[in-house]
């Protein structure tokens, strides 16, 4: 049930055209199409899609709230400039019509390629359709109509004491910390007003979505929402931020575990740094190194890359003091190797999953980072696209 | 002839056994021991290996001058702590014995993998061999001795009115601006003092050198040297710069051309930055970011991805008077796509060297870069070390 899974929530998706054959539109709208309480986090590209651009305006103008999304993949409607922006808008009229409420709270979202102008008849024929379909049961379609590259449908549902939290999510490339191609989609039958929403919506998506670093490229389209029918009453506002946290983990872990030409996943942590910018920029600039990526694609555990790559990107850093290890196995120490048991390491470094600690012994301070290995599946899926 | 193309200097390479078969050791001097000025720049990781410490402090205590200049490769001597300092110093020592000139006028070069001792009795085995051959024929011998993944050899002469400038250089993986693995060591017969022939290499390295970016990795190792015998006079200095520069240009582009799994080359332009830094941070973004990089190597003019790399770094963009262009055809202004030769685009795209432009329209600002594509050959040879 996932988008669905809270209640007041209703969802669909459909063939529109975008694409040739997958679904490539969605919708989420509230059951008795009354705008609920929505709060939204964007990319920080400065060359942010016109959906972006609108959402903004939207949530700005009313307050922070909605009662429908409507979602095309397949095309980003980035790029596009003032059509873009006007083609935008006419999906969301469209949406307001169909749904009969207002056009002042239905969100936006496109994903996709960037620079082609949204082929706007088959949307706007298919909208009517898409709406008439809406339904508890329409979550999983919903999950389907947002995906770009993607594999799978990524969905996720947490029940709490007294609410229940449903989303969905697509991503699997261009993904960097602060939001890639990535659209998230949460929702939930809790009480919350708008304000306590974002700064929850802001923590859970710095503590997970902005974590993830599939290949440094941050994304014209990025978008989080969570949206509160408020059925259910107030939560614990404690019980419910850990939840929201747990849901968007899950879906950032689904997102990793789909990224484009993903053989493996780095669980990369930074500790030791001088303070906590500088642990994050030392996180980064390990997880985006491409010669860190290739040694993870090989399962080389080949520390001095790492060291490399930290003391390349200005953060602080005492060699004499750094430390290395892989899934808990020191290899290196003061910037030299140490011995160690290499039947273990090599284990290790074959997982599916593996676990890096580089310590800068510069401080107290720590980030973590979810990497993503570069190996020919990533060269493949993003040589051509035309 | 290259670095004994100019007036009292010799070379020479030999196999000393770092690596299985290939050569591994060179030497290059001055002709009659005597030390001349020498000016050096290096890399600037925190990480820097200890033969980039050992050089910096001698070029410190002895007022910029060298007599000779020895590198091993295969094996980088980084992180290698306490006993890589001992074992770059061991290996200056030897080099001084054989060459009976003084131990603090010998600098030290490493380069290779990282992490791993250099493997000592080899190394002084073969030094005072290496000395043995060293004659104005070796250049050749001693332009194969600094290779490591390279596939080619890298020279250089150029002839000014008079004065001879000659070079060799290695590197062609973690090359990144502010110099990766790569070692460049020139040699001339003007007579130009320290000061002035570090601040004519420092120009030239930030001009050639610093704009080629293969992988965006910084190394523990670069160095690049300029000795000057003085043995012909002073120069005109304007001529002589001019000859430093145009010599780093030859030996970069063939390091751009034998970049680790190259297909293709961006002479990448980045132009209307609101200022020189933002322009070279947008330049660095773009020619880092593996999906841009990917297109390059599918030759896929997605320009789109190149606007969202600019528009992502922090460096200030208008993207109403933002332009794109190929080999010189507009694809896209004001952040959407204009009309153009389809066909001419095509044809551009599929040489091995493109040229791009960004314009941010922020200003008047520019930088240069050169980038290499991301195909399977780059992990290919980056995956396993060991």
């Amino acid at each position: 049930m996932s988008v669905t899974a809270a209640e007041g929530f209703v969802a669909a998706g459909c063939h529109a055209g975008i694409k040739r054959r997958r679904f490539d539109m969605a919708m989420i709208a509230t059951e008795d199409r009354q705008p609920v309480a929505c709060a939204a986090v964007f990319t920080q590209n400065k060359f942010a899609a016109p959906p972006v651009e609108l959402d903004r305006a939207i949530l700005r103008a009313n307050g922070g709230r909605a009662a429908a999304v409507v979602v095309t993949s397949g095309n980003a409607n980035a790029g596009t400039g003032e059509q873009g922006l006007k083609d935008a808008k006419a999906m969301g009229c469209a949406t307001a019509l169909a749904l009969n409420v207002g056009v002042g709270d239905v969100l936006v979202c496109s994903t996709g390629i960037i620079g082609t102008p949204l082929p706007m008849q088959p949307i706007l024929d298919a909208t009517p359709r898409l709406a008439g379909k809406l339904s508890r049961a329409g979550a999983e379609d919903a999950a389907r109509g947002i995906l770009t590259t993607d594999h799978r449908p990524k969905q996720v549902v947490i029940r709490g004491s007294n609410f229940t939290l449903g989303g969905m999510a697509k991503g699997c490339g261009m993904i960097a910390p602060n939001m890639a191609t990535m659209l998230a989609f949460l929702t939930t039958d809790a009480d919350v007003p708008h304000a306590a929403l974002r700064r929850i919506l802001k923590r859970a998506a710095d503590e997970t979505f902005n974590t993830l670093n599939v290949d440094g490229a941050m994304s014209t389209n990025d978008t989080a929402m969570l949206l509160a029918s408020g059925k259910r009453g107030t939560p614990d506002f404690e019980e419910f931020g850990n939840a929201v946290v747990a849901a968007c983990k899950d879906l950032t872990m689904q997102m990793a575990r789909d990224a484009e030409g993903m053989t493996r996943i780095a669980h990369l942590s930074v500790t030791g740094a001088a303070n906590d910018a500088e642990a994050k920029v030392a996180a980064k600039a390990i997880a985006e190194n491409n010669l860190v990526k290739c040694s993870w694609y090989g399962g080389d555990p080949y520390w001095g890359r790492l060291l490399a790559a930290a003391g390349s990107c200005g953060a602080a850093m005492d060699v004499a003091k750094t430390r290395v290890s892989y899934g808990g196995i020191a290899v290196a120490e003061g910037g030299v190797a140490v011995p160690h048991d290499g039947q273990a390491l090599a284990e290790h470094m074959m997982g599916e999953e593996i676990a890096i600690e580089v310590h800068l012994g510069a401080g107290a301070h720590n980030a973590r980072m979810i990497g993503i290995d570069l190996g020919p599946g990533y060269i493949k899926e993003n040589s051509r696209t035309s």
